[in-house]
């Protein structure tokens, strides 16, 4: 299949990954609703593809034994998302209390292909780790000049808007949807958290537009959020506040919500970005970020919504003369004290680590900070700084380790939170994510999130089973290749040791040292002639470090005990300090940028090896994308290298080229 | 008058500004024409105001001694530009061969004012230095997505364009072309350099639009030209090739250009940017600028109209890790080799300096280099890198360095030249020029264009006593206060010592160090731990010091002769070098950021204390934007000390906070 031709790539769906499920004869017994008939309508259509036959029965229908699959669902309407996997006597069982987990439960089995119909297997209940694994559209309905139709979107334009107004292309939607259900998601926001003028009325007037929408989700057990200006009462209903203790206010946004359920009954809820980036928020009013969320959690509270109230709170107009205030300290200072007063359908929607998406920082303090309420943890599948889809850089592993992560020294933040949110990397471009390879990014987060202690390798192989069908061992392990270790990779060549942020302005795409050295963002690195990195420690530095638990505090807080990767996060440090993998500093940083360009030129070596086993224009779209990456590595090799090296006057121990 | 009420601020041309002119008793004898019309206008109007009184008579009139002044025009049609002064028997006569030196010549009595009147004076006759005294407008017909309505312009819209589509708002273009009459200005280009897909249309189908404006500049003396695309044969043509020897493009121009000249009889000509920034160009063809330039001469050589050909020609794609390529060179090594290969109504127009309106730059070793060839110098009077018209910086005596320069050691550029051209400060903005102080570059341009020896002291004294009729000395001195020395403020707070480009990408407004240090601009500083600078010199550098006649290639060869404000343009020199006011370079920086700062301050003082004298509104747009200027030359203070300081590691001998 030729995805241009298609208008949409089949990515981890194709017709081949149904055909254990076709070839099978399936009784689904059970009550119906809407998610047991796209049940049988996937068998069903599978079945005519490869051979396989699917009937319906009530209940008690008898699961003879001449059924392969037996897809049974007990109770009624939304149950919840569990479902067990049983094989015995030839037949395989799906058993789910409700149709949500017989959804989940058929993708199961897609997973497993033909493994799911051999020999004997014992019943295994599956149920998702986190009940909101979330999908976040930062597309704006109407073009905005700078941020353009999906801001930091690099497939294309928006699969929901296009130039002002409601693309009407619902085969689309509901093969995307489709695609999230098959790796777990159930809930999608549909445009962008910074909320502009046109897209502040997708609330009132244009509800109609996120209900049509809606509409093609709901089929995937796929809940519709929306995001909201907190300033709503005053764009949209000439209120001359936005106060969330005003009386007033608490209507407005009482009868606005009681209009957003009627148009969509099963209505996700609101995103809210305030007081971040010059968004409108409580702070204009003295109030406090749970007096906001709590305003509009109880307008949604009636009719089971949530709120989900973003964390990336922070000075975006810092003076970067100013060496006392760490922007990496904002959300814990302004949130923490907060713990225990959100409502219980309140999300506190906190960024993974406490900067900005960065390719390397420690998980953000907050996440461990507020046991007494509900929190997800926002990924970043969209690669904003990550290569932004020209360059493969696979987030698994990072993901995984943010996961993993136990910021009290026990509890995993997988086992911390309550969702996991990501902003998408999709549009509307034939392959969704532009580079075919970033379609791994999104499939990874969706299973991360129901299962966030899964081995990330281990998913990155049920992405590539899926997606490439019947490939030879040559094309797994050649993708496992190009793909494994590919975050590390442009870790390695772009900036290094967790100092973060030596990008471009703007855009954020390819290497300025200094480019937001001097600016309002509070995001340095204080490079001088003699070092470099951020004093973070409670002793010497701005304190950042002491907002974690003991454990983690006093590793992070000593240059001998801090781990490598995150040294110039936590401290300033000569560039002749040695690591503790024995190397200097800025060996190191010559040592892998060196490293990391030889790197992409070895994958993309494997990937024209891979030309005969890949379809061509697949391999093509591919193929021209290394092409980008390697120049761009070589641009982050080399200012990068010329920049520390014209800086600390320190050569290279092997005596390579430095510009 | 308020400006902000009337539309157009009346800027040097206030009513006052004709008061002795309108209190004489007038008498305009000779041939008519529509320039004659115009002084006639201006007369009668004047003396409606005033109580004089005016009259007209054929050559053969007698001036009888009850006249006060007798205005006085030989011979027909266009004639040159010169008229002769005098005054004898109470009577003052402008006598001029032709009606556009009459023009003028009302202008040189509106200067001298009352003083035109008294005692009596030898005849003396004036004529401009330079023949072509040229505006060209960067303005875009449709707005472009990135460079807006007009390209680097810093006053609102474009005077002439609108959207895509021609104002309608013949008054305020009259009052343009009246305020560039009074200082001289002879051309105008009305279309941007960067001709984009419309702009293209107004050399065929949308001529008639460049005839309105033509109509409305033609009473005052004012030539219209236009901007071309070099590949209109294939843009609008629909050929295959625009190849300047080409038998059929050649023949496309010479149509189109007859067009143009039913249209517009007194066509000026056409501007071309070519092979420059991404504009079409002779070398996709394998041609060299003079077959390009030729090529058009030819067709406009039939009808009296001049070709002007940008040398504005680089590789604006180099490899920053290239330390062999110059950009600096580029000019004279593309244009050079042409010296009188180009015909006689093909003038190159060539920038003051070899990069691109830097705040100090050398004077273009190309002004010198090309004797055979018409040469016109392009000035900016758009403060692109000179503070955006949010600061005041008045650029006289910059440019009177430049004109003064003698490249051969005896001939000043103002000599040289053939032509004085510059880029349009204006816009639709209430003051014309965003800061109102700004005017006062368009008008020193002008003048300096007709007299480039003039004292820019003086010139400017003449806008303050036209501009403030009546002005109290406190004004006068106030104004002579914040404008002398501002140029060297600016240079003072911002770049150091010719170095030039620390600007912020893009944009161009304040500081980023390393903003185009690893571009593909051509645009470097070469800062590392020990120094900084680019090593032009022939012996160990580029070689673009040899660019220059032997009087100054030896003097710019080394750094012990190179004057102190070109000292990083061309050599790289330790932070220690001893300049020759006696301070180290690094020394240098710190001091005259320092100083630069404190002038701003002073300055803003001094413009607080003239409230009384200035009226309000134009006293407060000059005082909102001494704020963003005092706040930007701190930021320029800060962020460049911050830079060397944290590069250099030498502290401030006076102890200074670096940040």
């Amino acid at each position: 299949m030729d995805a241009q031709d298609a208008g949409t790539d089949p990515a981890w769906l194709p017709p081949a990954a149904l055909s254990a499920v076709g070839a099978r004869r399936t009784l689904i017994r059970g009550a119906g609703g809407p998610l047991v008939d796209t049940v049988y309508g996937e068998v069903a259509e599978a079945c005519a593809r490869f051979g396989g036959s699917v009937e319906r029965g009530g209940r008690g229908a008898d699961a003879a034994a001449s059924y392969g699959l037996v897809l049974d669902v007990g109770g009624a309407g939304w149950g919840d998302e569990s479902f067990t996997h049983a094989r015995a006597n030839a037949t395989t069982t799906i058993t789910a209390p409700g149709e949500r987990g017989l959804l989940h439960g058929l993708f199961h089995l897609v997973r497993l292909g033909e493994g799911a119909f051999q020999g004997e297997r014992a019943p295994e209940t599956h149920r998702p780790a986190l009940p909101l694994r979330m999908l976040d559209h930062w597309d704006n309905v109407a073009v905005h000049p700078v941020m353009g139709q999906v801001e930091r979107g690099y497939a294309g334009g928006s699969l929901f808007w296009a130039d002002g107004r409601a693309r009407e292309e619902p085969q689309r939607i509901r093969a995307y949807a489709r695609l999230l259900a098959a790796c777990g998601i159930n809930a999608v926001a549909v445009n962008n958290v910074n909320v502009h003028e046109v897209e502040a009325h997708l609330l009132t007037d244009r509800i109609g537009e996120v209900a049509a929408l809606a509409e093609l989700f709901r089929p995937y057990g796929i809940r519709t959020h929306l995001s909201v200006t907190f300033a709503a009462p005053m764009v949209l209903g000439g209120m001359p506040t936005a106060d969330p203790l005003d009386a007033g206010v608490k209507g407005w946004w009482a009868d606005a919500t009681a209009r957003v359920y009627d148009a969509i009954p099963d209505f996700g809820g609101y995103v809210v970005k305030a007081d971040s980036e010059g968004q409108p928020g409580p702070f204009a009013y003295g109030r406090s970020h749970a007096d906001g969320a709590n305003m509009l959690a109880a307008a949604l509270e009636p009719y089971g919504g949530t709120v989900h109230w973003r964390a990336f709170v922070y000075d975006h107009r810092q003076d970067w003369r100013d060496r006392t205030t760490d922007r990496a300290r904002a959300a814990h200072d302004h949130f923490a004290p907060l713990d225990g007063e959100f409502a219980a359908n309140a999300v506190l929607q906190v960024k993974h680590g406490p900067m900005d998406f960065q390719v390397r920082e420690p998980v953000s303090p907050v996440i461990g900070a507020m046991p007494r309420t509900r929190l997800a943890v926002e990924l970043q599948v969209t690669q904003e700084y990550t290569g932004q889809q020209r360059h493969v850089c696979w987030l698994g592993p990072m993901w995984s380790e943010v996961l993993r992560f136990r910021p009290d020294g026990e509890t995993a933040v997988g086992g911390l939170a309550d969702g996991l949110v990501a902003v998408s990397n999709v549009g509307d471009d034939p392959y969704w994510t532009g580079h075919p390879l970033a379609q791994a990014n999104l499939y990874t987060f969706g299973r991360l999130a129901w299962d966030p202690g899964a081995d990330p390798r281990a998913v990155l192989g049920e992405w590539i089973a899926l997606t490439f069908p019947d490939a030879p061992e040559r094309l797994v392990s050649g993708l496992h290749a190009v793909l494994d270790g590919s975050w590390r990779t442009y870790e390695k060549y772009t900036a290094p040791l967790g100092v973060g942020f030596m990008v471009q302005p703007g855009h954020h795409y390819g290497p300025s040292v200094d480019g937001y050295e001097y600016s309002p963002w509070g995001t340095y690195h204080f490079a001088d002639r003699d070092g470099v990195g951020v004093d973070r420690s409670a002793a010497t530095g701005t304190g950042y470090a002491a907002q974690y638990a003991k454990v983690w505090a006093d590793v992070y807080e000593s240059p001998r005990t801090c781990p490598d990767e995150l040294l110039l996060f936590f401290h300033h440090v000569p560039y002749e300090h040695v690591l503790h993998s024995g190397r200097t500093v800025i060996q190191h940083v010559y040592d892998t940028h060196f490293e990391g360009v030889a790197e992409v030129e070895a994958a993309r070596e494997v990937w024209t090896s891979l030309a005969d086993v890949v379809d061509a224009a697949r391999h093509a779209r591919v193929a021209e994308r290394y092409e980008e990456q390697l120049r761009s590595a070589r641009e982050w090799r080399d200012q990068i290298n010329s920049y520390f090296s014209r800086k600390s006057g320190v050569p290279d121990a092997r005596g390579r080229r430095i510009y």
